[in-house]
């Protein structure tokens, strides 16, 4: 399956079970690292309705971080993220290594890279997209901000136009909404949502309908639960159709984690 | 899918990319994980061919004492782990939440427990099954080894008869070879023995295929690779029938890791 849109939705309460601030980075690794194997274009953080007093907030914003992190090219990690205690463990991280992260610091003319604006003139925009010195693009973008570009002159000068490739695989965007399910999915407009879980059809006894389902839609959202129960809130809406699937029929282990239902999940998926 | 025998084999060269000591033991978790909620009956750490100087090796003694001491019920840990510096981080691993895991420490006839024996008499064997006082066996068995039993009386004396569940999830054994991967699976003699690869026919193309060989097969072996390269080895036998499958087409990274393939692999022989 490669749709327009895949987006993984997972609630701020996912690292509710680890203290262990390395673990927790590792474990936030593996949802990156799911992310970029099986293309999904957006992951949304949302509030789990659990979260009574705000506590998975700071959860969730750690979360975005590092998966904005892991999905930032190596050369220009050191200008978009400043050192911060939170990401003291980062460098346990796997890298992604998808084809936003090229490893090679010459690119041709035709190549995409992301950027970091970096400085603004009137004339245009000063880039770095890991070259030895800065890109020019001659429109006024944001600053200190990261963009796609493609590079259309190399020259003296290097000139790059904001573009995204539209063939290849370029990595995830990532939105914490500290917001319910619900009012999340309503940020990303889907037209077919997946909640996952246990007591759902089971993915084989509805495999042709999925299929068929998945064929005529677009906009794809496969919702997770947390660590201490699946998906509580009612997330039904006339915006999109529904289901209720379970992907893991008959697991051996009493729960299936969050960061295991993702990988087994989007697998599956894949196949779709 | 609940085969008869499901066995992963993975190499001993798993941990190679990982050296923090709680990452590695983090990264078997994931392993353990894997098999307990996909119900694998067994896994076998081989020796990886790129393993010159037998650096891996004790990687592999790694495995497999992290992967036993998940796989051992909470209430027998203390007993057949004796404190060593390697099991210093188990305290992060996430516990498998398995039938042959129970919580409860009275259990009823008929039950079926895990049990540590841990001395032997003239007339039979006391055992460790996780309460108060010691339950007996009529049989003489090896001391300090974990066998499975049934309670089969509870009175002023808790009796237990050596018996394995035929209809539950009971776990899976570890085995650590330090052979090359053929040499590994014949010792588990299976029918079928897939190779994953991203070399292999794509999961899609063959669903159908690959389905209806796994009903005929009643002992299934599926074979990852390390790090840093797929299977090497030529695994060709007589002695079973071998495909070499890609199980996660069209990836969007340049490599998947051997703990992402386990868990996306399980997932869709779980379907098949």
């Amino acid at each position: 399956m490669y749709k327009d849109e895949l987006s993984v939705f997972v609630p701020n309460s996912y690292l509710s079970e680890s203290k262990d601030f390395k673990v927790r980075t590792y474990k936030v690794g593996i949802l990156g690292r799911a992310l970029a194997v099986f293309r999904a274009n957006r992951v949304v953080i949302y509030n789990d309705t659990n979260n009574e007093d705000g506590i998975y907030e700071e959860d969730g914003k750690f979360m975005a971080e590092v998966l904005s992190y892991m999905n930032t090219p190596q050369y220009l990690r050191k200008r978009a993220f400043p050192i911060k205690a939170e990401l003291k463990h980062v460098g346990i991280l796997p890298p992604l290594r998808a084809p936003h992260h090229p490893v090679d610091d010459s690119p041709d003319v035709g190549d995409y890279r992301q950027g970091f604006t970096v400085k603004r003139t009137k004339k245009g925009t000063y880039v770095d997209i890991g070259m030895d010195k800065l890109a020019f693009c001659k429109e006024q973008l944001t600053v200190n901000k990261i963009f796609s570009f493609k590079l259309t002159k190399l020259a003296k000068e290097v000139i790059v136009t904001p573009e995204v490739p539209g063939d290849i695989y370029w990595g995830y965007e990532v939105i914490s909404t500290n917001k319910s399910l619900k009012n999340s999915l309503k940020l990303v407009k889907p037209d077919f949502v997946v909640e996952t879980t246990r007591y759902g059809d089971s993915i084989n006894s509805i495999f042709d309908q999925l299929q068929s389902k998945i064929e005529e839609c677009s906009n794809i959202a496969i919702c997770f639960g947390g660590p201490y129960s699946s998906i509580t809130e009612n997330i039904s809406s006339g915006n999109y159709d529904l289901i209720k699937l379970n992907t893991i029929p008959d697991q051996g282990t009493e729960t299936v984690r969050t960061e295991e239902a993702v990988v087994a999940t989007l697998s599956l998926f894949n196949l779709l």
